[in-house]
């Protein structure tokens, strides 16, 4: 028995119907800037720590939306649950970032791959049933995951890469073996993300966080061929409610007509791509979410109010002259910066609620 | 007095005139993947004990030209030169890359920040002029240069960066102070490109390397702009020819029109661009330069080759149905790795000027 949702204008926005105001959420607005997240991890020990935890992933996850009002939450997690869960051995060193003990290097380990069992992702599943309890309707809940892809590329480097020598000499070298690790990717992605739908989650995202490392024509065939059979493969209603889902390539833009014919309800894009030119190729189709460079958070806030402005503008009232609308979901272009002020934030969600309310004002749309 | 040039293959292409072939050359062709190269390094003692000694920059210049059929020579030097002739200090610390003493993060910094002397950029000019008597027409010679807002990056960030923060903040922050670094540089650059073509240098190349990482909109004011300013002030004759301006903005996709209107004669593009599309956009405007991706270069000799001929075949014969031509100039996306199979680059300089060969064949073209 759920507790009826009280905002809804990210769901809304998602699915290209009318809203009073264009929502707002940042991708990691559960993390390192804000100091009650940085209290809670040092008590968790770990980022693992905190993830595990189900009360611990539920207090972070909150965490943000005590602050701001936030339009949707996203489940407190890491895209590489799946891989460590398939055996690879996850791990996060200080300050390093993540590492796989036992990286996909030859022929064996790919052979050896397999879907995991979902069981030994069970503390995700009730990480979301608990956040949903706890959110009690209050704004919706974002799952989310690697697309295969990505999951792809810290499989075989074993970490993050500056160069993706050994993936992409995989690819260009063994496709078949590519092929073998993106298959069965995509079978459990698509199971892990089905189960958080399952467990509570309302939205769900593939963050394809590396598909702009690769050449035109590699992504078509390595990521957005993988990401499109995990979209279809998706359950798109529970509780009598449409599903979104969002598909964010970073670094696609220049493939953005291609990303939104795939399934997606709602295409993320970084901060490299027009917004105005991005809603007249595909926001027909697609709603878009982003897409401010998450440094405009650096400068002070009447900068940051100016910027946010801008990229509203840049979209437009989201009701076009026939009386229909298009869907806009104000994000970052990327991750929030742990570096970023937290009373900055304030100021951009401030901004994005009160511009994009006069947006809808008929005598002074676009002003 | 200068030799005739014996294979303006590299000069006509740029230029959309006939070719008997595609010509090739490869950014960082003379480099760590070389063990000559590293043999002249380590007698040099470092980078730039290398690129500041004539002698030893004119060795590893015609390096590669040793081995492969390449089209092109360019010249051995670093972009960050311009910026170390400012007084930044530049030096390269052992497996670090490329690191300022001085960087510019005060308002004083900035206001003290002037067009440097060129008289200590000698070394270069002198380098060029060696280089060229060095090559005695074989094939033409590049020089090149940061773009300002490249250069600017390094010059604010002190170093490489992965996230832009303290250039971004003080682009968002204060504008001012950003246009006022990327004036003076413009102004740099161009009178440091002329000098070059003044010593010998048949084209110039401005690597935007970071331009990619802007926001749209950002990157419009603060990179291209400045590129531009750069573009028009350059001579563009030498010995009664033209000389090519090439521009290269690394992730610069999306604004590919828009660089094309800077009065460039090529436009370099990363893999992330179908070149078949770039061509249709801006084919009868400038020609493109690219844009295998370095990676390629890991999968055996076949695989290279297959990969170089599918990406002619995405550009097409250069030559259109009317009769007039259009340009391509093979190259990589970036720099090569200097982890690179020397025996891969023959096979794909092999299938280059073989495959373009046979493109231009009218019973054959395309196949």
């Amino acid at each position: 028995m759920s507790a009826p949702l009280q905002n809804d204008t990210f769901l809304r926005a998602c699915l290209r119907q009318p809203t009073d105001h264009t929502p707002v959420w940042l991708m990691r607005q559960a993390g390192r800037y804000l100091p009650e997240y940085r209290a809670t991890r040092a008590t968790a020990g770990s980022f693992m720590g905190l993830a595990t935890n189900k009360d611990f992933a539920t207090e972070v996850t909150l965490q943000p939306l005590e602050r701001y009002p936030l339009d949707a939450a996203i489940l407190f997690s890491d895209i590489l649950t799946v891989p460590d869960a398939m055996g690879l051995g996850l791990s996060f060193a200080q300050g390093e970032g993540p590492r796989f003990a036992h990286p996909l290097r030859d022929e064996a380990a790919v052979m050896a791959l397999q879907v995991p069992d979902l069981d030994k992702l069970r503390y995700v599943f009730d990480a979301v049933t608990s956040i949903r309890r706890a959110l009690n309707g209050r704004v919706p809940l974002i799952g989310f995951s690697g697309s295969p892809w990505t999951l792809a590329c810290y499989m075989v480097e074993g970490a993050g890469s500056d160069d993706y020598r050994l993936v992409k000499s995989m690819l260009y070298g063994r496709p078949d073996l590519m092929h073998r690790i993106l298959d069965i990717n995509a079978q459990a992605v698509a199971a892990y993300l089905n189960a958080q739908i399952d467990a509570g989650a309302q939205a769900v995202m593939v963050f394809d966080s590396w598909g702009g490392v690769l050449a035109d024509g590699a992504f078509q065939a390595f990521s957005l061929a993988y990401t499109e059979r995990v979209v279809r493969a998706l359950k798109r209603e529970a509780d009598g409610r449409r599903v979104p889902v969002i598909v964010f390539t970073k670094g696609g833009g220049l493939w953005l007509e291609q990303i939104a014919g795939i399934g997606a309800d709602v295409v993320g894009v970084d901060w490299t791509v027009n917004l105005g030119r991005a809603r007249a190729a595909v926001g027909d189709r697609v709603a878009l979410q982003g897409n401010l460079d998450p440094n405009v958070l650096f400068a002070p806030p009447e900068a940051v109010a100016h910027e946010a402005v801008a990229l509203l503008d840049s979209f437009g009232p989201p009701q076009r002259p026939d009386g229909t609308w298009d869907g806009h979901v104000f994000n970052l272009g990327h991750g929030i910066s742990q570096y970023t002020p937290p009373e900055h934030v304030a100021a951009l969600l401030e901004a994005v609620h009160a511009h994009s309310r006069r947006q809808r004002q008929p005598m002074s749309h676009g002003g």
